[in-house]
């Protein structure tokens, strides 16, 4: 898989004098199963304490919809996704909580958090 | 962007011997992309525990309105809301969540907190 | 506004040798804005540690309905429900919050606390 | 207030062979009382049987926005709503169904018909 | 109780050519219970087909508050309310549902109807 | 099983000029199954057009709490209710809708019907 | 597959003389994929008009557990429970509503009915 | 009121080497009210980790069942039960919460704990 | 586009003998917005009524699969969903509801039906 | 019952270098009770800190559903699932929630934790 850290934009945080939490919540990732081939679907949530730069939320949904046709693993791509935002925006703290719809009956949440000031 | 400070008006907390907290929910916040002129929707909570001075519920309506047909970004309104109050009320402890509505499928939720107590 | 403490009876706390919790939440109160005249409505949270007297349920829902035609202030009102149940009841700790319905667009909680332990 | 069709845009319906139902459902409508120029904020549900003519999804986003700083009541703007777009579609069937939030403790809806079929 | 329509303004319906559906949900009705004088609690949902004329929002709003320390029983009052709207608006159509909170373990629903055109 | 009937009170339908429609809904519920001697839970929804006569709130609680102790199956306690009712008030309609909680992992409604005017 | 009627008991309908309606809402079916040999699993709602004969829901619950291990299609247990409950009871009406969990990312529902009137 | 103790029964707890917790939840819970005679309607949520012995759960429903035609208090019954389940258990921790539905428009919740290793 | 009808298998309705409904819902559509090549997405919820052909539940799931990366109108896709079913079902009865999420804050419902025995 | 663990299929864990938490949640788990042979209903949720060793998923399903025609109590089968996990995975943490449907009018949860850290 190529890098996508180039698709991410950024800004500088507007208010990096105090710590505040930004949490983008998004329902429509998709991306495919590399055993079966088979679409999965997930909800993305970012959340996330700037430090001095934000990530452009356009930027990010392009960055998240390229996903959409790679062949990825459910902890693969949740810890990934973590990598390349924390590469880009050096926060504070950020936490990716990804909630994968349901297969075989069974649904799958997987949480990586990463944590500057620890 | 002129001082919106004087819409606020307050009075004085009748019980300052204890910490109690208010929370004021407003779903009904609009203003503008600065990029894009498109109007965004947001839910305003403002949690405080008053020292001296109480906001106002009507005039603190009347500051929320007065964002309508501003362009300003969520990181800014959300600080903005957050200092704009502080500097008028004056507080033991200030949070603001705003919880901005779905743009290209993606939802924000912007959380600020102002602790003098710390 | 009388006193209204004598609306509440009380009783005997049956098990005073451990601490145990009691809620009694009413969302049938009402009462009046001072300013406008017009009822406010909101849902009165109960929760307290009894000591060695228990709030009587049927006197606490009088004490209750005899704000109906009151003009009272938020904050002031549950404030004032703390004080006189503290007053009558000498619990452990308590804790009112009051949910008011929405007004011109926004909802208000007031949360207040008293613990005799700390 | 001036016309506002000329902001809707139009394209053929593909399968005008058969009736079939549309409805676009928006939840961020506002426009502001004329009595009191405070905001007001609904959802409209535009539900339609296309004639020859769908309406464009991102115009009429662009037409309901135009109401944002107009004075209108409730009943006047469904009428109008429903109105301007059976001139541009001439659809089989149209509904607009206002839900406006509360206002003093009241919410409205208002609902409005055109069947050209009756 | 004396005569309470004369509360009542209203206003030309502005679209009279057609049939269209208002509905006023107002969730904060309160009276008292005629026999015990403990106060019940309603919501009140008026719908109707205006004909020449429609019922000012916030007189209606005065209207039902001025039922506040009155004694009067269920279907009474919801009969009273109908009969009342329909003799000051002279309507197509006209439904009055009252829900009533739960007493003794059992809520109430009065549903009343009127209709011109059978 | 005794005669209950004696246990419903009435009073006069005040609106016999207009049908209209009472709905009483009763959560607390219980008797007990007449095989295993365990109590069965059900909610009782009463529906009915009232025409000379309605029946009176507290007396139909009391009514139903009467079948506290008694044996009796679904079908049978569902059918009784609507027959003592209908024998009581003479509507011009009625129908009983008993939903009782899940019984070895099954749930049951039974509905019942009268209506004089078919 | 085995005749499972046998595993069926009834009882003579109370009230015969009425039509009413009898619904069994059981959440707990599951029988076997007949190609894979996995696990389905399905909430069977079951709504008849008895006549004469009403189903024992003890035997019921037993004769839908007697699915488990069998291979069988949705659409072919759907109508095989209709078929045999009809053999069994002759009812005036009844309806089969199977809502099958998710498969493949799908969720499925069979509705099959009987109606002796028509 | 009799010792009711004798009615539950126990097992061995199959895993004594580890801290676990047993939850269970009974939302048909039904006792009278001393004064009034009337029933009162509860969820009970019995929450513990066993040491040596775990309570049998038909036994304990046949326990809650005893409570039926017992007339005792909110506070007294929860009380109770948490005493009479220690007792026989000698439980690590235990909590009971016992909800209780809506009286003259309040309803209460009574939240008992029991900690062994305080 | 090819066609994609292909894709589609079938296998003989079990009960031909009488009309039954099927309905398979399907949160997990996802196609491309032909202006943008922005990703959209859909539940597509499918009702028929079979005469003597079903559609085979797998082979529907890799027919939605394969409009993933297509660029089409919410208003063709739906259309041509029903007509590719209806050519290879020849179904009785035929129901495509299609509810796209959010765009521009407008979520869009698509309805068609096909009816053989009109 | 015989040894399940070789059910089990495992992957090494792709992020060894952090913490981060793996959610599993199964609505579709039955086995059956030993006493009585009727099936019982859980959802089982497998929550775990992996350290160098992930579950599967298709063979965690293949490993629930080989428990459903065993006779198994509440606690004992949630114990042994934590117990068999534990031993195949290795992880930093574990925990198992079974949540068991209602039986007699209570459902269960059954909660054990694993925590290699302490």
């Amino acid at each position: 898989m190529t890098d996508k850290t180039k698709l991410l934009e950024t800004f500088p945080n507007p208010n990096p004098e105090r710590d505040y939490t930004i949490i983008h919540t998004a329902p429509e990732f998709t991306s495919l199963c590399p055993k079966t081939g088979q679409p999965d679907f997930a909800t993305i949530i970012l959340e996330y304490i700037p430090d001095k730069i934000c990530v452009e939320l356009k930027s990010y949904k392009f960055y998240l919809q390229s996903f959409r046709n790679d062949g990825i693993f459910f902890e693969a791509v949740t810890n990934r996704i973590l990598g390349d935002l924390v590469k880009i925006c050096k926060p504070r703290y950020m936490k990716i909580t990804a909630r994968f719809n349901t297969r075989g009956g069974i649904s799958s949440d997987i949480i990586v958090e990463y944590d500057k000031r620890k």
